[in-house]
């Protein structure tokens, strides 16, 4: 979370959180687009999840790279959190109001993102009428968070540069689409947009909250990991 | 815009050109030689898309990578554009003279490439018949075109490496085949040039002209989006 | 098998343990997950294979990426001797009893990783009844893990930077799925916790006794192949 | 081809060989053995393709960037070639002697590297049956080997990392597959060597002797273009 640290002083709240918007939003679109894409032009289903898991790993990649030096790129309220919970000691993560002002950015533009999305598509907005909640994507997605944000705090604990932290979150969730019976939501604020489509990446109201449990208590094992295995001082 | 901006200076107009020709032309080239080939191997059509997003994206990064330090690697009307507005202040950016061979060259090596890849299929050089322009592929057009002029900017501003720009770009475009419903043209000289082949990437000229304009907007939304989040000093 | 040696003598045995146990596990996971996955939702041989190949791709190199720096990402007991083995000489490599809690901790880590995924995808725990040896298997893992050990000592004694190492052994094992008529095990500790899965990435009890000897062959040659190609003292 | 220069002097002559035979029989074996595995595991041509493609750009790039620091890992009589006629002036490319050494070596790994490829898919090695050349496929080839030369000279010239290199010329490669109808063999050594397996990636003897033509003709275009595009002095 320290990513580029002397850069957030130097950036208005507004353009950090524009960043925010702008990165879900699109992150939110290449899933959903790519998926509606899959689902026309193909019939095997796992042909299906490889073509939307190879676009949103390049995608979520690029994001990261373009977005990083203005807002740390989080697009996931629970890597602003984890900001919040670990900067604190020496001060550099989000402040309270910011922090509130990233999460509203973020579910604002995974929204706007699915609807976008659709509208490239010619597909009305409605609600997903898809059930993603068992018990066993509900520990997948417990899996893939804990493991998506001890990626990005040891990534960040051991100086990787952000090329290098970008690619390898593109590629952590290209494999999670494939290692998880959920195909790795990892993210509230995108599991909130992702309602806002009925089509191959939506996911049912209902279903919606039991993945964000998850993925809290996900994010809280994650980071517990990370605090053990990496500490501040590690060099690369 | 300002990758290698010292090096610009030294290099020869003519070479510029050439740099700009031939790397169109094997964009071009790349774009509708997989495309034959997915069409003739596969059967599914998302099975051919995969396979020719998938080579797109490897042959545009390898493109960019290889001549950047030729011409800055443009091979697309709509960055060269952008790159004399916004450099204008500084004088880094292409001559108005300079502008205009730019994308005659650019316009020139598309039509070439395209001719070139249905000579090595053995397929007669025709007009495609493939219409593409509905309200969604419009709008697809300018938010595939605004994603990658702010990409572009983007990374340039924040000092990005050739290396790592070049495999942005390649992974951005990779994305947008699936993320829109236009498979993401996103370059009027590519456009024109995907015009001269009857094939899998082919497209009506009829369709080229408001694919065009799509993408003129879509250039200036992705301009002004680039200068509201980017400032000339970011550091990386 | 000299990745940021100095870091080593920082972390301390019980850190670098949890690091080759979670990595292993997660290893597996991934591996065993994406197996299941593939089968279950598409109906291609070839196509499930390149589903799980990919998946494993992208999450070993994130894996070896983020815990190089803690454990030096061995995630194998034949990587471990081999460290072993060529350290000995300057004392950078792993002392006798840390070898063995490396194993161990690989070892429990891919049986976990199994169970991991098969609770992922609701699928009780079973031993595999999937027969893979055969003189052409066993000749392929011979040469799988060959490649892999010289792959690891090669970068390793030509200086690579981590970032470097973790996408070349990804990539390595992505091919080497293809290459090889064994899907390229190349671990012991990878092959145990496969035998915990009665699911596409299974490996029956009886098949994994000759798979770990030619594992154990291949590595013999890989390091012999290594010693004479990189001198120590090799720059990149 | 002035990749590490300096280290080339300090290589006797039997190690840069072994790298050599080593490095072209592992290429051939990666495209022969994923070209069976994929034949066998999947029906649609162009998924069979896919497979193979993707396995021969992950290998070369790890193969490229293993070696490139013993013998500078050409693989390819044309690189090779090239590497005498541009080093002439400066002395720093290969000497005749050398460049004999270097072809053999090439040429017996190539045809070893589909003996074991063949062997590990217990496959008899006998000749290829599949007739390649048509004139569109000899022109592809012409294509894609200027393209392969201009490439690494280019790379070469403008003072690109070892892993830049690997990863845009295995790019390249994957690229090139789709882009020409030849499935770009581009490379005398491993076109021999294809002859050696009546599989998937094949070439029947008759077929290879205008292809090797046609790689020459390509090699001596690609080299002119990149003279003319990079002069020595071209920064990065």
């Amino acid at each position: 979370m320290t990513v580029d640290a002397p850069v957030l002083g130097r950036q208005p709240l507004w353009r950090r959180a524009l960043a925010e918007f702008l990165g879900t939003a699109l992150l939110v679109a290449v899933v959903v687009g790519s998926g509606i894409a899959a689902e026309q032009l193909s019939t095997d289903t796992g042909l299906q999840l490889l073509e939307n898991s190879i676009a949103t790993a390049l995608g979520l990649g690029v994001l990261i790279l373009l977005l990083a030096p203005v807002s740390e790129a989080h697009f996931n309220p629970v890597v602003s959190l984890a900001d919040v919970v670990l900067g604190r000691r020496d001060r550099s993560g989000l402040t309270a109001p910011a922090l509130g002002i990233y999460l509203l950015a973020q579910v604002a533009g995974a929204i706007c993102g699915a609807i976008l999305a659709n509208a490239m598509f010619a597909i009305p907005t409605t609600l997903s009428a898809t059930d993603r909640a068992t018990p066993a994507t509900i520990l997948a997605e417990i899996v893939a968070t804990a493991g998506l944000v001890l990626l990005i705090i040891g990534l960040s604990r051991t100086g990787r540069s952000v090329p290098v932290i970008a690619t390898a979150v593109g590629s952590y969730i290209g494999a999670a689409y494939w290692f998880t019976s959920s195909t790795a939501f990892a993210n509230p604020a995108v599991t909130i947009g992702r309602i806002f489509t009925d089509t191959f990446a939506g996911i049912a109201p209902a279903s919606s909250v039991p993945f964000i449990a998850a993925q809290l208590v996900g994010a809280l094992a994650g980071t517990a990991i990370a605090v053990a295995l990496f500490t501040r001082s590690d060099p690369r």
